[in-house]
């Protein structure tokens, strides 16, 4: 990335349900600060910044539109002129008129922050790559989650997102830090 | 999946080249023996099989279209009436017409091997799961190579194959062996 200042910010999933989405325990706590500097960085700019919203049609999910954990968390909640990207999967680009979205900006550099870095946000970013998008994760403004692997063992957050962006970089994606990605 | 008898079965990348696409070791040294297992089984019942291609614009790639390379390996070379799905990124969904040629088969169930596990196979299977096919993903019928993560340590082709089976599992897809495939 030459400069952050031609690229969208796409925020993924931020919703207040994330914060008790899982009694495993994450990785990053400071990626919260990290995507709200990013925010407050591209606002200052004028730049475009686009919220994924996850809503859920499992009536046992915290993702269900109409539930108040399926609001934006507060600090992370959409300008009244910020595109907000709604879709019921993992990829962003699925079913969510994202990509027509981002045509019709004439955008082509995306930079990726939000959560979880092994689902939605890995398989945003692989979609966005394979799209063309010139496509940035931020990796220290992305967290996960522990859980059991297929073997049944336990994984932790730190392997989980260190696998997920070592999969995404150079063949997707690069990867950065939020101090990186600032400075560019 | 109750029966593997409803599903297409979709073998990805299986060229040449990928025999020597990587100086990286591998896991599943096994696999192109049960991929050669699920073909015969599938064949034997007249379901359909879906050939996906690697073409590569990149002129030093061993997957672009006129090279040996991106030929399909011997042994898994499409009959005539078989289904071949050219892709040019990992997705085999992205600007392939496979969604469109499943849909217009009327095929709701996919099984799913071929090679590199984390990228093609992966980013193929996080698809079709998001567009709602039910998909199983064969465990020992894929592979994929050694490589350095993003902090330059060597991570084992088992470790990164586990990993993406477990980011697979329940989420997009199940993780079935060959013999439990063939079983069912």
């Amino acid at each position: 990335m030459q400069s952050y200042k031609q690229s969208a910010l796409v925020l993924i999933d931020m919703q207040r349900c994330m914060s008790q989405a899982s009694s495993w325990p994450r990785n990053n706590p400071e990626a919260e600060d990290n995507m709200a500097r990013l925010l407050t960085a591209w606002r200052a700019n004028n730049q475009t910044v686009i919220h994924v919203r996850h809503l859920s049609s499992d009536p046992a999910s915290g993702f269900r539109p109409g539930q108040s954990g399926a609001e934006f968390q507060a600090r992370f909640y959409p300008l009244p002129h910020e595109h907000v990207a709604d879709k019921h999967v993992t990829d962003a680009f699925s079913g969510s008129g994202l990509e027509a979205y981002l045509r019709s900006q004439s955008i082509r550099e995306l930079v990726v922050a939000g959560v979880s870095t092994n689902y939605s946000v890995e398989a945003t970013v692989r979609s966005a790559g394979c799209l063309g998008f010139i496509t940035t994760v931020v990796s220290d403004a992305c967290f996960t989650f522990a859980r059991l692997d297929l073997n049944k063992k336990i994984c932790s957050a730190e392997k989980i997102h260190l696998m997920s962006l070592s999969n995404l970089d150079g063949e997707y994606a690069q990867v950065l830090s939020t101090d990186a990605v600032l400075k560019s």
